[in-house]
This record gives C-alpha cells, structure tokens and sequence, in this order.
C-alpha cells in the first residue's frame, strides 16, 4: 500500500539535510550539494520501503543499500545515525577527520557502509555484483515454501558514475542478467564539477539504459514528488526480469542559495545560506546537529519495523534449517567468511616425474578439484574462458533461465570483454557475501580494472584475478599484450597477494594462501607456456611465498626469481655448475606479500648474508633491488614472435642467466654482501 | 556516384582474404576470421572512397584509417601490400615474426598504420581523438575556398570494442561533440571468445550508439551488399553534425567450412578448409600469397587516384601558403613535431623569496604563458577543470558551435568524468599529428587509463598527463583518493616520464622536458598543497631529472625526494644540523626517467659513493631501494584528514624525516657504503 506522505517526511528530509550541511561546515570540507537533492528519495526508499536492521547491520536477508556516487556520503552517515545504526552526532561531527567513522567517502568499517566507495562508478557495479550474489545464491537455497535469500539491492548513482566506462560495462551486463532485483536511482541533477553536464554529457541516459535492456522510470520532480518516488520503487519491485534505473530530476543543493549550481557540489554553505535554509525550513538557525522529536519517533517505528522483518526471518530460517539442515549450515558457514574443513586435501600436488604444464593449465587443474570442495567458489573470465582455462568442466553458466544458456544458480559468468566491469561486480559478489569469487583475463589487461582492484585492496575484498598469458612468453600476440609494469604496480599496492608460481605445487600453494586469505585480494600471474615441475618445490614452502628452492648458503651466488624464470635459473644453475665450476643456490619468491608477513627469522633464512644475489624476471626489474644486488629484468616492451624466440631474443635462457650470474659474482668479489633484506628501520 | 560492382570486386576481396588465410597458415598463429568477414568493406572503403596516398603515408590530409579490432590486422597488411605501401609479400610471409613489419596486432611503425591498436576499444576511442583534431585543425586553419584539413577518419571495431569501457566513454563524447568527419564501421558478427555474444552481450548497440547521438547505419547483409556498403559511407560523409557508425552483419570466417564460429577467430584454417576456400573463389589451392592481375590492375587506379589527390591537396596548399604564410608555414612545423624557436622562453623562473605555491597552481601559470607560444598544445580535463587548474583564463572551449559552449577552433575539451576515454583520445590527437594534448585528473585517477597510458608510452604519444592532488596531501578525500601504488606503477613502465616537481623551477622543467620529449608521454604528479620555492632549484638542474638541491658529499647522509617531499627534507636537513650536529644533503630526483638518461657521470656525481642515503616518498617505498639504501615510504593506504594531520600522523615532517635519518646513520656506521647506483652489469 502506498504511503501517505505528511509535514512529518518533510521535516525528516529536512532533518537529513541539515545533519549533512552541519557536518559540511563543521569539517569546512565536503559535499553539501547531493545529499541536499537526494534526502528525499533516501527518505522515502529508507523509511518505506527498505529492509534493514540497524542493530544487527550484518543481518543476511537484508536490503543493499550503495551509495555510488560516494562524495554524498553525508546522507548515508545522516541516515545510518537517525535509523539507529552505531553512528553518533559526535561520530558526525568528526566527519572528515582523522580515525573518525566517516570519512571523506563511505568505507565499509563504519556500520550499515555495505561497500567502499568513492571513485566513480565502483557503487553502481559493485551493485550489479550484490544482485548477481543474490540472485545465485537465492537459485541455491531458496525452496518451495522458503524465500530465505530475496533482498533487493538499492543504489543511488550520479552523472559522474553513468559517464564512467565501467559502470557502462556492469549495466550492459546487468540487462543482459535480466537482474530483476537490482533497483538504481540515478541522480539526474545537470550538474558536475566542470559545471553544467550540458558541456560533455547530453546523452540520452534513458535510452542508453534501455538499450542495456534496463526498465527505466522517469521521476521528473526528484525534490518533491514523493508519491511519485514511491510508485516507482514499487514498481520496480514488481518488474523481474529487468533491472530498474528510477531516473530522479533533482536539483543539486536543493533549498540553497545556490541551488543548481556546481557552487553548492564541493564546498560548505556560508553561514547565511545555512541560515535562510534553516529558517525556511522551520529549523532553529542557532542550533546544529539538530534532530526534531517527530523524526525520531517516525524513524522509530522504520527501525522497529526492521527488526520484526529480522525477527520472521529468523523464525523462518529456524524452520528451514529443521527441513534442510545441510543447506541451512552451508549459508551460515558461508556467510561467516568460514572454510569448510579439509577443503585443502583437494589440492593437487606433483614430483619431478609429472609432465610440464603450463600454469593457466595447473590453475584449472586445481579449479576442478576445489570447485567441488568449495561451493562458495563462483567464477568467469572476461571473454577468455578458452584462453583462462576458468571454467571447470560441466560447469553451469550463470544466466538467466530464459535463455536456456544456464540458471542463476550457475557459478559460471560470462563477463563479456569487461575486465573492469568484472573487476567491480567481483568486488560486490565478494560484499555481498557467501561468494569467494574469480575472475579470468590476461595479466596484461587486469590493468583495465585497475580502479576496481584498488578498491578490492582497500576494502580488503576476497577476491581472485587468474592472470593467464602473463609475460613475453605469450609470444606472437606481441607487445601489446605482454605485461611489463604490471607485476609492479600489483606489488606496489598495500594489502595485495601477487602470487607467480614456478610449478604445480607452487600454483597449489597461491591457490591455498588465495582462498584462506580472507581479507586479502588475490592475483595469480599464470603463464601460457609449458613448466617443468621442480625438484624440491611443495604447497607448503611455497606458502610461506619465498622459499629456497636450491640452497646453497655457502656457494657462490643465489639466483631469486619467479614463475616460469625459476626452472630458467635451475638449468642456469647447473650450467654454471658444469661449465664453471660456479655454485648457485636458487631462491623462489612466488608472492612478496606473503613472504612479508613471514617472521624476520625465517626471511634471514631464505636470504642470509654474505652472497650475491641475482634477481631474474621477465617484467621491468622495479621494485627488484629489494630482494637482490642486482636485477636482470627488462626495461622496455616485448615484442611479437613465437615464444621461445621471444625469450631467447632477451637472452632469458639458461646461457643468459649464466652470464649475468657471473657478471654478478666478479662485481661482489672481494666485498662483504648484506643480506638485501636488511633494514635500518 | 555509387560505384558499379563487378566480378573484379569479388576477385580483389577474395585476394585479401587469402593473403590473410595464408599469412595466418603460415604463422601457424593468429586471427583468420575477421579479415575474411571484414574484406568486403574494406574493400569498398579503400577502393571507392578512402583519400590515401601510399607513396606518402604522412600526407597531412589524408583519410585516417584504424583497425580497433587489432587482431584483425592481417587484413590492414593485406591492404597495405596490395594498395601500395612498402610492405612485401615477405613481409606478410613474416608475419608475427621477430623483428618484422607485421606483428602480431598493428604496430605504428608499420607505414600506413596510423596508431597502434590490439587491446580493446582503445582503437575507436583514438579514432575519437584523430577526428576532434581534425575538427579543431580544420577550424583553426581552413579559410574561405581553401578546405585544406577536411579528412574523414574511418575505424572498423568489434563487439569486443564495444563491451569495453573505454569505448563507451569516448563514444558518448564523440556524440556530444558532434563529429561528423568520424565514420566508423561494426562488425556485428555476433562472435567473440567465448562463443556466440548472445552468452553475455544483448544490448541494442544501434539503440545505444543513437542514445549517445550517433548516426547509425545498418548494413543487413556485410557479406555480400557491396551496394549497401557504399551508400552507407556515402550518407555518412554527407551527415555532418553526428558521428556515424555503418553496422555491418557480417559472418566470421565467412567462406571457411567453420564460418560463423568460434573456431576461425584465433586459430589458422585447417589446410582442407584453405584448399575448398580457394577453389570456392576460383584460386588456384596450390598456390599461396596469390595476387591476381586483375587486383592488381583494379588497385593501381586507386593508388593513381589517391597520388592524384594528393597533388591537387598540395597545389592548394601552396595557393594557401601564398595567401596565409603564417598559418602556412605553422601547420607545415606542427605536423613536422617541431617547437616554435624559443618558446622555452615563456617558462616562468622562481626564487627562495616568492610565496609558496601548490605545484597544480605552478602548473596553470605554465600553461597560462606557454599556451601562448604553443598553438599545439590543446589541453583539457575529466572533469575536474577547477581542481586540476588545467584551463587558462578565456581558454574557448572545443564544442560543437550550435551549442554556443565554444566553437572547434576551441582549445580545451571538456572531457567528463572519463579519464580512459580521455587518454585514449589523447593519443588519438597526437597521433594525428599537429598536436600536443594534455588533460587533467587526479593522480589517482590516472590508473582508471591505465590501458591507454600504457599504450601511449609504447606508442611514443606525446602526451601530457597534469595529475593533480598527487598523495595523501590532498586530505580529507581520504584513501579512495589518495595514490599510493600509482607513482611506483607509472616508473615501472618503459618510456614514461614522471614528473613530480618539489617547486616553481622544477614545475617549469617538467614541462620544458615533457613538451621537448617528441616520443615520450609524461605524467605530472602535482599537488593540492602549497610547496614553498627551494633555494638552489632551477630549470637547468631540474631538466636533469635528478639533481643535488644540498650537496654535501661528505656530510653523514643523503636524503633523496621528490616533489612535496623535499622541503620536508631540506627542513629535516637543518634541524640534524641544529638538534644533532649531523650533516645531511638532499638530492631531488624529480624524474626517474629523465635521470636515468644522464651520462654514468654525472649520475655518479649526484649519487657518489660512501655516504648512506634515505629516501623519503609518501608513496608507496616500492622501487626505492635502487636510489637508496634505505627507505621511507608508505605501505598502507592513507587517511581521511585535514592535509597536515594526515602527514603528521604518518611522521612525514621534519621530525619524523630526522628521526629516521638518524636511524639509518646509525645503522651504517663503520661500513663502506656504495652508490644505490653502482651496477655489475
Ligand atoms: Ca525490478
Ligand atoms: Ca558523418
């Protein structure tokens, strides 16, 4: 039934923007201007529509609510505080600074914040991966009877995030999806931070959308039709076989003295505008932080009202556990982030006498095996299933039943050529919860989605990019496809996993450390050539991400490198061995970060003091002369020929190695070599 | 007049077909389908209407044409061989092969490919880029009875151009824009990689291409309509205020036994299917690499038309350079990439006396004076014109001149928040010649173009990068807008400057170095916060790349920085000195890439041997370690603060620089320390 709208919502919509232009001023930073044009909407969705309870922000049937165009983020602190998430008038007087719960955009510690976000057009795709989780998860568990997973995921996006290439890429997705339960607002205000969108932005949004295969309805007065906001979002309820955008006209600022314009988007209102806006909305103009008794009473009812929605839920989930007792512990345990025990006895190991395997391949290998172990494992590729080896066999495509190409409870999606797209729409799976997913492309193009794996460190999401055809080694396609800089920008970045496996059990180990990392991004960099399998290699010292392969402390020289350089620097080893007499120890270093969370002890182990190191990598050698004397790397781009051509034309062959070993060792002769490991501070 | 079709048509289009089947044989390696699908349009397009002159690939009014779907380029070869350029029947025997002229995705070494493409949707969105300039230098050149810049620019894409983001960001500018001269070709074959597009790719693409305010053109029968085709490009070329996308159905492989299949995308025809090919068209199956007379003799007209068009352009030319001298000789020296005589002059020099400036507000006063002297330089921003401070005072802006926003004459583009479009059409401008672009965004956001940023430095684009809000000094924007990786990402790629100037004089050297560097794109990492004017900083030094700002080569320890970072250390410089009697010097080092272009010498001499060096980088410390010993550096992401809280809190002040100085002094005490430097090989 439809609400009645009275002065009661007017004065909510009004309390929400006065919290947010309070909080602006007091910070002297911020962004006024959206949450003044949005409270309305937010009003109506948060109070009338929208499943959540705020003392339980965890609940798992509940409502999604993304805030994509992040800067806004005062209304979302606004609404968590008046609907009784653990956000207090304090918490919003410390917006913006330092170690508050609300920063300058949303971040997903503070309570009720589902996502981080900020960086345009993350929200929106990160949305389309909340309904994608949902809707598979739903196929999964949902039975006759018992619609225990059914959220709808809402988000509110601006013009910045519809201009951005990657919101472009999850919304084609999510029409092709049919993702019934997704349900957009988009802030139609004409505004961005040049000014008028009127200067590079006249496209037909709504069209647009529906060319995606989007139900779009146009709510013209986005200030003040709030039954007409409401009968949106009911209908939009009632549509299933489409997403929805509700297009909202607003006017940015609303109620300013500058409303409508680009003044009111990225600074405080002056004290007169806050003033005459106060007054004019029947607020006291001396107080701040204020909040009307009638809007906490109002609001109280909302939050009562969530709470007995979580009350049946659990009654309802009770029941369900009673009749699908296996079901019931499988959601819990995946929705806890918890393993299920012994899943790693799934993975393969080899010895020596196994067969070269290129590591796309061995990355299948465990792919198959674990996949069955693990159900929460949902995986896809970015038009590359063929190339990635992403997809088990049998596996079912995740699409909708319709099209009679899979079913939503399929754990296979076909991302189309949307890396960064996938990239976002993995981060929003991972959120939403239950869902560990992974996602195929060649290394060289995960660089496409470099916004959204930057918010997947951040944010600590779970998630794993399997990066095939990962060097020169990808051969004739040639130097537009071959990484160079990738492997260190991914290095350089805080809380990420790099894995680069030498062999089978190395690929073994970087899918064990990918999947029990739970608050760590993963990225395996996998190779399209064939790998020997390597004497002394196993899951377990491989886990560790460093690790003698052949040790020789006293020798003359230790060659550390990675992937499929390690089985290079092998056969350097014994040339050197056999045409000089020379000793060469072998360190694999298959993911820094691990290896950095290693006890000093043990890296002093992997690198003692007293012999030069040679780093040998087929990537720039940036970053190298943390872990060795000197780098054999490459310092420009590849080129195209088949692969072994490739290789040899770089001279990264065994004679190759072998003459920069000794290069290396006639350099250090006579001195005393550190350990490249030691540190001042 | 619509040209007459005949059996020679039929014969050419199989000629290219087949020296692409063959090429791809005898690679053993690469993509047969497209070229065999695509041969019929381009067959029209280079034959009836395209203006080219092979004998000079550089004519400056030549039609621009790009293959986005770069894996198709055994097409482009074929053309290029059979219309005259200097590319062999060995060279197309070459293909991908080491070193030659025919990699594996078009390279713009090649003569007569204009950019070099192969990932996805970067090849349209530089298409974007050819036609703005050909629009703005149309508008700024052509008078009154001398149309001398009024070339088309044609591109055939793919469905994998069209899924990707980047495409839809450029696209929906070319549409705002108007482009009229932009004439660009789908092949809607309905497969990619993973099989028939149905399985993730459903959007109405002619429904979206109009909502961006395209002219679309559906061409029902690309296989065979050779008619359609023309009248198509024919309408194109009238419609004068809109974009225009001709949508060809086409079959892939079409001919092949395996047509309209996955299976003649990636892999050579099987030598049955190559035989029945051949006798189907009436080739002889024993032959390869045929050409047949009557091909031959059909294109020698076209390569008379196009030397034939090219002397009429040049004796127009020649009127206009009787009657316009000035502009004359001006267009002759841009597309030539040379400087104006002297424009360095207009490079703004400081002393210690003037005010502290934020190193984005160095930048706009760059702009605003060489601008000036510079009519190439056409500059822009994602959107963030007022924070970038990229746009001069009474800059007119390039826009449509029905918009009354500005006129095509305009030099600043008013990107939107689209910074992968923005980059990718930049290389576009630049490839066209006659222009330096530069476009603005947050350094953080660069990375949301890290495909089109690295193909620019694999390309050699010269293009501009003004990366404002540079660390986690912008403050309050907090961690989803502070770079950390970003810096350490753009270092490790081949051929990129990275500018990050410590004041006004480096400001200025960054850009004399990044407009002189004809083969080079340059980031420009710039501050939000004021940078106060160091004492012994100039251009000359700075243009270096790395410089000592404090020499003090027998002092106790270097410190090494860059940009915000210096006057910390110069700060910490003097309270070691005042609090400790310790000696410190300071080396700036404000690009990595620039520096290490300087002789062994005089890298030598700013880092000599036997003092230890600490480097101080609110980055990410990752790479640091081959210019010091020691480093401090970031490894978390930032905060959300007020700027000074935010360094304060990760001890990025004097204090915390001395205290660290001190440490690493202390630590190596008694050893004999070598330049960061020195190197075995
Ligand atoms: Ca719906
Ligand atoms: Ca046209």
């Amino acid at each position: 039934m439809a609400p009645q709208f009275s002065k009661t919502d007017e004065t909510a919509i009004n309390t929400i923007r006065t919290l947010a232009i309070d909080a602006v001023a007091k910070a002297n930073s911020g962004h006024p201007g959206a949450p003044m044009g949005l409270a309305p909407v937010a009003h109506v969705l948060w109070n009338y529509y929208m499943n959540f309870t705020s003392s339980n922000p965890e609940w798992i049937n509940r409502d999604r609510f993304i805030l994509s165009n992040g800067h806004a983020c005062m209304l979302h602190y606004s609404l968590l505080h008046l609907f009784g998430y653990d956000i207090t008038i304090d918490d919003l007087k410390n917006f913006r600074q330092l170690n508050s719960k609300t920063p300058g955009h949303p971040e997903a510690e503070t309570p009720g914040i589902e996502v981080t976000t900020g960086p345009l057009g993350q929200g929106v795709s990160n949305a389309v991966g909340f309904a994608i989780a949902q809707a598979h998860l739903g196929a999964t568990y949902n039975k006759p009877g018992y619609d225990i997973i059914n959220n709808y995921t809402y988000c509110i996006f601006g013009d910045g995030c519809m201009m951005e290439g990657v919101a472009s890429e999850a919304m084609s997705l999510a029409g092709h999806l049919q993702l019934g339960n997704l349900i957009t607002f988009y802030d139609d205000n004409h505004i961005s931070i040049d000014g008028d969108t009127n200067v590079a932005f006249t496209e037909d949004v709504s069209q647009r959308l529906e060319a995606y295969g989007w139900e779009v309805i146009w709510v013209k007065d986005g200030n003040n039709d709030l039954a007409g906001m409401a009968a949106a979002i009911e209908q939009a309820k009632k549509s299933k076989d489409k997403p929805t955008c509700i297009r909202l006209t607003t006017i940015i600022g609303y109620g300013s003295l500058q409303q409508g314009t680009h003044g009111v988007h990225g600074s405080p209102l002056k004290p007169d505008d806050i003033k005459q806006f106060k007054e004019k909305v029947g607020f006291n103009p001396e107080e701040t932080f204020a909040v009307p008794k009638e809007t906490t009473d109002l609001y109280a009812k909302t939050i009562d009202r969530g709470a007995n929605a979580e009350k049946e839920w659990n009654e309802l989930f009770a029941k369900y556990g009673k009749e699908y007792p296996k079901e019931h512990s499988e959601i819990i345990r995946r929705f806890k982030r918890e393993l299920p025990e012994g899943w790693e006895k799934a993975l393969p190991t080899y010895t020596p006498a196994d067969n070269a395997v290129a590591s796309r391949k061995l990355s299948e290998i465990v792919l198959t095996k674990i996949h069955e172990v693990l159900p929460e494992l949902v995986g896809g590729s970015a038009d590359l299933t063929g190339s990635n080896l992403t997809r088990w066999k049998d596996a079912v495509d995740f699409q909708p039943p319709v099209t009679h190409l899979g079913d939503y409870s399929g754990r296979y999606i076909r991302y189309g050529v949307r890396e960064h797209g996938m990239g976002a729409i993995m981060n929003g799976m991972n959120a939403y919860g239950g869902i560990i997913p992974y996602g195929g492309t060649f290394l060289n193009f995960v660089s496409y989605a470099a916004g959204a794996v930057r918010l997947s460190a951040l944010s600590g999401h779970h998630v794993i990019w399997v990066a095939t055809h990962d060097s020169i080694g990808l051969g004739e396609d040639g130097p537009t496809h071959q990484p160079i800089e990738t492997v260190a920008w991914l290095r350089a970045t805080p809380n990420l996993s790099v894995w680069r496996p030498a062999d089978g059990n190395e690929t073994s180990a970087a899918y064990y450390k990918a999947i029990t990392n739970y608050h760590t991004p993963s990225v395996l960099s996998l190779t399209r050539q064939n790998l020997p399998q390597l004497e002394g290699s196993s899951i377990e010292k491989a886990s560790k991400g460093g690790y003698q392969l052949i040790s020789e402390d006293k020798g003359d020289i230790y060659l550390v490198s990675t992937g499929s350089e390690v089985a290079i620097c092998v056969a350097a080893a014994k040339l050197l061995k056999e045409k000089k007499g020379i000793t060469a120890g072998v360190i694999s270093l298959p993911d820094w970060f691990t290896f950095e969370q290693q006890s000093l002890e043990y890296r002093k182990s992997v690198f003692p003091d007293g012999i030069p190191m040679l780093s040998v990598e087929v990537y720039s050698d940036f970053g190298w002369s943390r872990y060795s004397h000197q780098q054999f790397g490459l310092d420009r781009f590849g080129a195209s020929a088949p692969f072994q051509q490739v290789y040899d034309a770089f001279e990264f062959n065994a004679e190759g190695v072998a003459k920069r070993a000794e290069a290396t060792i006639n350099y250090y002769k006579g001195q005393t070599v550190k350990s490249p490991i030691q540190r001042a501070f």
